[in-house]
């Protein structure tokens, strides 16, 4: 059975970058290195749309939140912590972690942050330091107003704001220095294209400022020591010489697709798979604001959702993504993100119909599959 | 745009295969070499369905065409081609080109031959040395009944059957030795699921008698010398080594799925797809027994087959194939052998029925891929 990937990380690397990462492994202190990571640290520039550094390090994405929380702030500090899912919940644990004083607008999975209340917390305790929020929330499929979030964070001196996107550069528009955003963090196996094991974190001067005096012992996740080395195209211990290459190589790809049309072809697949589904009467679990990296799907009544995950894979060699936490069972993810296009969808879907079918669920074939060729055939 | 690749051969190359054949190359004289070309020496034998030897040739199919000619034939010997299509033509072609008579049964393309003709023809003339036909004429999407032309053949002593399956063995059933067909050609690109390059060719005991007598002067297909090659585990010149251990690891593939869950495969993905295009109120080309192999479609009244092909690669990334020869443009023909399943039948239906629409005929979307969704759910 073919195997496909349609889950929100580790997304389908395309066979140009597998291509690429297969050649020999070249030493990371070596000359022919140098242009490579020269290349990939200007292209991420054009991809984060910043002048910031974008600093890379060997880690997940997790890897680069710690380096946002712990080169930024001191234990004792003040953080907002905007949650509404499970990597919500992470920027808390992490900034606990380092004894950081979190205060949490919490809102119910499924629904975005509403950015006024953000204003309300910062107007009413201008201490805090810095707002961690998620652009895309993947747990749940919502996407928080990083825009909306960015402009009442941005004229306030003392408060940085801090952007999880790692379900976001990429697949929809982050304009990082427009709007102000002083940290974004993306990891390398989502709409980046590669295999896990590089988180990119872009800093901006009100950040690197803060940086200066966070006092926390950090030997690893030590971003200025890393911006030292990236200003001669190294990275602080040695770099992941392949999925630098690999980096490159997907960077290469996106530009010559264009930023404009990697955000209209990730709109198009995310609008073709909303629409199958309520197509097929399912209803979709974000309340409001759905990420256009991945669609999460409500289990019908009397469905278990987890169940839908699993026949997918074992039927029909999808692997695509189940509810998390107290969502497991009541919903299941189809990612849409990086190495996506048309056929992807209408796998995703036409392969839902005939598991939800063989669990006994009324469903009329094609029904799901033809909501989504009418957006699919508009390019 | 992602590339999708379902033409009748090349065909699509399964990751497992692609990284087995990216490893360093060995010597074809190398020791290490001997054990690989023995399994798939084997393996080749399993997947025809005999004991005879199955020589392997650095060439296209028709290479091995050429090789079942001209190692058996002599110039003024009397051939019976079975000539339902292009390739059908080729045999005349080759005998032709070695100074053999050929005497032609000539069906419509979009027929299959009729069995009591041959037997007719072999009756009327019991001097034809040889007849030659396709098991699955790749032209006109026909499969002519390989096991019942044997059993007319098998009986004469003085007659070989040789048989074109270059889309066949690995689609459909071919029982080299139960039926005694002497001859059997298939090309690497095609079930073998590998890179064009190899021609693999089996003989029987009654055609290697006959090679014998043949005079012609052959250094390059030279079968008998491949042969005794092959008892070394050798080939005659430079193995192709990369395309043999490609070749060893597709028939590992091919034994662990097992031959009959292979046919199985291919005939569910033959059925979807035929029941896809009726659904659409297309006609087959194929007036009888269609090959599983392949499906050759009738471009709907007033529309042109040639723009269906070029829209499905143009707009889709899909590389399907036309009509040959006098049916340019009449039809367009999507393969479902090798290394395809059950989403890439449902990509191609969905393209098919968005191209249709694109091209202002009118079409509901999801009712072709319905049709085949009611097949393809059934394991």
């Amino acid at each position: 059975m073919k195997k496909y990937l349609l889950a929100p990380g580790p997304t389908p690397v395309p066979p140009e970058v597998l291509s690429a990462m297969s050649l020999p492994i070249i030493h990371h202190r070596a000359p022919e290195f140098l242009p490579v990571l020269d290349e990939a640290k200007k292209d991420l520039q054009w991809l984060f749309q910043t002048k910031n550094d974008v600093m890379i390090l060997v880690s997940t994405g997790t890897g680069g939140m710690v380096a946002s929380v712990n080169n930024f702030l001191n234990p004792g500090d003040k953080a907002l912590v905007l949650n509404g899912g499970k990597f919500g919940e992470r920027w808390t644990k992490i900034c606990q972690a380092f004894g950081v004083q979190v205060e949490e607008i919490k809102v119910e999975w499924g629904y975005a942050i509403d950015p006024q209340t953000v204003k309300a917390a910062l107007d009413k305790d201008p201490s805090i330091k810095a707002v961690y929020m998620q652009a895309s929330e993947t747990s749940t499929g919502v996407a928080h107003d990083t825009k909306a979030i960015a402009e009442i964070v941005k004229p306030r001196a003392n408060t940085i704001l801090v952007v999880d996107a790692i379900t976001a550069i990429g697949v929809f528009d982050i304009k990082t220095d427009d709007w102000g955003v002083d940290i974004v963090v993306t990891g390398s196996q989502k709409a980046l294209m590669l295999p896990p094991g590089l988180a990119c974190v872009s800093v901006s001067d009100k950040a690197w400022a803060m940086a200066d005096k966070a006092k926390n012992s950090k030997f690893y996740f030590n971003l200025k020591k890393e911006r030292e080395n990236l200003a001669k195209n190294q990275t602080a211990f040695t770099s992941a010489v392949s999925l630098i290459i690999g980096l490159r190589e997907a960077l290469k790809m996106m530009k010559a697709e264009g930023l404009e049309n990697v955000f209209g072809r990730q709109q198009r697949l995310a609008d073709a798979t909303r629409a199958a589904y309520k197509a097929l009467g399912m209803e979709l679990f974000p309340k409001q604001s759905p990420s256009n990296a991945l669609t999460a799907v409500c289990a019908p009544a009397g469905v278990d959702g987890q169940q839908i995950y699993k026949d997918l894979r074992v039927k029909y060699g999808i692997t695509a993504a189940g509810g998390q936490d107290h969502l497991k069972g009541k919903i299941f993810r189809i990612a849409h993100l990086g190495y996506a296009d048309t056929f992807d969808v209408i796998t995703a879907v036409s392969a839902t119909e005939m598991v939800l079918k063989g669990l006994g669920h009324p469903v009329e074939f094609g029904k799901g599959v033809a909501a989504a060729q009418e957006i699919l055939c508009k390019k």
